[in-house]
């Protein structure tokens, strides 16, 4: 158990000196061998945990993603209403990355890489996962017809969201947090008018469109 | 003249040698020493035309832009309804994409890369100002109301749509050429819908966000 401890260590040490030397020297100038030397690591030791610079960028991005979930789920709240628990999900993300701004745009180019599609697919069954909660627990309840289409829905906004969010250059990512602020309502907005008939057929064409585009 | 003539060939030799390259052997183990090879022009020349083989992917990825824009106008008719202007727009980017379709990803990373973003801007003015004559030219025209702010909007939907081509692992990309017959008239059903005070009233809402998101 404590080669275990010592590994995880060594481990953690690593990405948080690639950390602060992708902050200091950006992401591109940065080496592994860099990375090894500042962690007092061996070249071939740091290898051994990490099989490239991206590789360990990956893993940042999986822990942040971790992270993110665990700040948001105790405040998705049954009572609270979808806007309240959507905004809620938004804010927990926005305070999450943002010390790790700088590195959106790898962050972006990460989840799409081709041979990251599995990994892809995890994180985005756990971020459905997030919504699927955020619509169970509020209240008053979305339209029944939307419950099980909804989650995907919102997560497909949140990844607008998140793409907005890289390429935010406004100081404290203001216009993200407005952007989270004006959207959340509007979602629960919809959803609710989702009871007239002309907004739930205009939905429902929506929700048949994704799930055509995703049978083959 | 000649001189210029000359330059232009091999410019493109080497486009078109890089091309062939990317397609045999994949984006990513195709070198610049490679494509110099092949295409007979020794590398220092090759890297006077371009500075990296990312360099050459943008210039294909630039010149694929303008070539869908050059077969896409033609078919955007004063007189057709919205539906068919915007399917003629999707169906000619398809159509021109469809051979590069195994460099989407890349196209979509250099898209998104940082260094990129005044050509980003570039890119994204003159796909939006055909988004603005498939409106201009629809009959019945769409609402004044949102007349202005629709081709943005319409440029937003199909930076999704590009996405969702990328991924489209399906033979022919067949789920995109769906996707692509039912968003069209999707949009235009919403679009038509929009006189009526709820649906514009939601249109509305939307169209504030996005003004507000770009808003400083």
């Amino acid at each position: 158990m404590a080669v275990t401890a010592k590994s995880e260590q060594t481990r953690r040490l690593l990405i948080d000196t690639a950390l602060r030397l992708f902050a200091s020297q950006g992401y591109e100038k940065t080496t592994m061998r860099a990375i090894a030397a500042e962690a007092d690591v061996s070249v071939g030791n740091a290898y051994y945990y990490f099989r490239s610079k991206d590789d360990l960028l990956h893993e940042l991005y999986r822990s942040l993603q971790d992270e993110h979930r665990s700040l948001a789920l105790p405040q998705i709240r049954e009572g609270h209403n979808l806007g309240e628990n959507l905004l809620a999900v938004l804010t927990a993300g926005l305070k999450t990355m943002a010390p790790y701004h700088g590195l959106g745009v790898h962050f972006l180019r990460d989840a799409i890489a081709p041979h990251r599609s599995g990994a892809a697919a995890v994180g985005r069954g756990k971020s459905i996962a997030m919504f699927r909660l955020a619509v169970a627990s509020a209240r008053p309840q979305p339209p029944l017809a939307l419950r099980s289409d909804l989650p995907e829905l919102l997560w497909l906004v949140h990844m607008g969201f998140t793409f907005f969010w890289v390429y935010d250059r406004s100081p404290g990512q203001r216009r993200s947090h407005r952007l989270a602020a004006n959207l959340a309502p509007l979602m629960a907005k919809l959803v609710i008018l989702s009871r007239l008939p002309v907004v739930r057929n205009l939905l429902e064409d929506v929700i048949r469109l994704l799930r055509s585009a995703r049978r083959d």
